[in-house]
């Protein structure tokens, strides 16, 4: 661990600022338990112990994750994990679900086929529900939500333990779609319960959906949980989506200025520290905090060239917000927390690079 | 280490052709040394000692890096290095590069301005040799060729020592591009060495350039090294540039189907270890190897959906070449070699993460 002190941030690293950390989840839990639903959060985003810590401190009743390595970091602390993805396990896999299943209170996966369940048949160990995945519009993976039944039931069959069904709806990374992708969700997760109950009989169905722009427009109306990751830190995507204000961006890298000429400054940090992701409707490689104005319009590994006008001179510090924070904590190996109450010291991202 | 046999490779995993690689590095380094020209490949690609021994065994007289903590890394098995990058040392960086210098035989860092100069003036250790950065096209960092003079007798007035002037012609990652970008490479070396000369009166400067795109096509009637990084591996970026054809690819990440429908697979290889980079000129979020016409038409952090006619089955293997190895190799921590005459370990990432 590293001690941190003002001068110890050294760049190019990623800071979080813990009180809007704090502010993030206290809002969000709250928000989600007004309307009833439960809040089950996606920590791939921050990938980091004291970080879900906090989430279910602040209420929340279990984790998502995405891989089954991420599981084994995070079993540590909570035994109530979904991995929300169509798993298909290679033989170490199992082994790995096996093990996991005994340190778990609640365990469940993904699957989103026939071929899905019967490659599961047999193999997946008796504790681990499935949770069969429909595509609300998003079209990653999922099946479409009329042919739920069909899978549920070949599940039953198969002596697997059914608990319900899920979607994401990553169609709301859209400035136009949010409302859009809120609505597809319903709809998708309804005809799927629709499907499951005819198909099966089965009553008891958990409905999981959610997504960092989407969340707070649902309600224990449709769904029965929520996933979000991203709320915890927030960042230039959803600053630009308007899902949040500046104010609410909890991780920023900071950056020193290394070059300049007119209009525009270089920074130290790059793609290997901010990640290289750009939806269609980002305005940059990121945006920088405390100049609203200014755009990254050039991304290298270790250069952000940004167009501003009267910018800071060479050597200063500027915090960056990276576009999408869920790749770029994935690119440390430790946060640097200011504005805590705690020991001052890096917080490790525990489950970096655990991409199986 | 991880031992490796075929069946240990479990997806998703960056592999290593090394059959592929040595004949890259062979073939680059003989078509090098025809020219007249020094290589001093760029090893922030791989980040690996492994592959860099392999460089300075076929010829390379040293190596270049983007970072201090690279450098660091490497000068284990190297003794000269250069840090391309125009670097503005805080107090932790100036003892490091104080510490490196002693342990290098030739040591050198760039700088793109008079003020960047002024700053290193007095604190850099008297061993390390000044590049002067002049920017040729690409418009990140670097000086107009023509200021070159002025900076390098600014840095001799300041008792600093002056080796040369380097850039980095990235404008040659553009299909219409590379051509266009070796004359302005050409051009801006010959503009800044006239500077040099006329306001120094030296003689003797070093003319570093090059890239992959564009290093075939340089010699020693415009530079005296060339540094480039990715031509060892290749990837998506080179293959749609039209640099390569897919049989020089080295690396390519090993995945698996999860979903599928109609006209479409899913695999497990995300943006979390293929980078979410996307040239414009980019058909996609990567290639697939054996499946030339199939297309990476959405990427998350765990799901790559592909548009493919008649694709593998569920649980399928695929290699999948990264649109940008470089950053793709950042995100692990050990690389799997496969068709290697060493023993099959698993090599590490030695430098991954070593952004300051």
């Amino acid at each position: 661990m590293t001690p941190i002190t003002a001068r110890a941030i050294l760049t190019p690293a990623l800071v979080v600022d813990c009180k809007v950390l704090d502010q993030n989840i206290k809002a969000a839990h709250s928000r989600i338990a007004e309307t009833g639903l439960r809040i089950r959060p996606h920590v791939k985003t921050h990938k980091s112990l004291k970080i879900a810590r906090r989430q279910l401190a602040a209420g929340a009743v279990g984790i998502s994750v995405a891989t089954i390595g991420e599981a084994e970091i995070f079993s540590q602390i909570c035994d109530d994990i979904f991995i929300a993805y169509p798993l298909w396990p290679d033989e170490d896999q199992f082994s790995r679900l096996s093990l996991l299943s005994r340190h778990c209170k609640r365990l469940a996966i993904g699957v989103d086929s026939i071929q899905g369940v019967e490659h599961l048949a047999g193999s997946l160990p008796n504790a681990v529900e499935l949770m069969i995945e429909v595509d609300s519009g998003h079209h990653r993976s999922g099946c479409p939500p009329a042919e739920a039944g069909t899978i549920a039931k070949s599940a039953l069959t198969h002596d697997l333990k059914f608990r319900g069904v899920f979607t994401f709806p990553g169609h709301s990374y859209d400035p136009d779609g949010t409302r859009t992708a809120t609505f597809d969700e319903s709809l998708a997760l309804e005809q799927a319960t629709k499907s499951v109950r005819e198909t099966t009989g089965l009553s008891s169905i958990e409905l999981s959906g959610g997504s960092t722009p989407s969340f707070r427009n649902t309600s224990d109306k449709t769904l029965t949980e929520t996933r979000p990751g991203v709320y915890v830190f927030n960042d230039a995507q959803q600053w630009e989506l308007g899902t949040v204000g500046p104010e609410s961006i909890a991780l920023s890298a900071y950056a020193r200025v290394m070059s300049a000429r007119e209009g525009y400054i270089v920074l130290d940090s790059g793609s290997k520290i901010l990640g290289a992701d750009k939806a269609p409707y980002s305005t940059g490689f990121g945006r920088l905090l405390d100049f609203p104005n200014a755009r990254i319009v050039q991304l290298s590994e270790h250069h952000a060239v940004v167009a501003i006008k009267d910018g800071p001179a060479r050597g200063s510090t500027v915090r960056v917000v990276p576009n999408h924070v869920c790749n770029a904590v994935n690119l440390v190996n430790e946060l640097f927390p200011i504005n805590c109450i705690e020991a001052p010291t890096s917080w490790p991202v525990d489950a970096r690079g655990r991409n199986r």
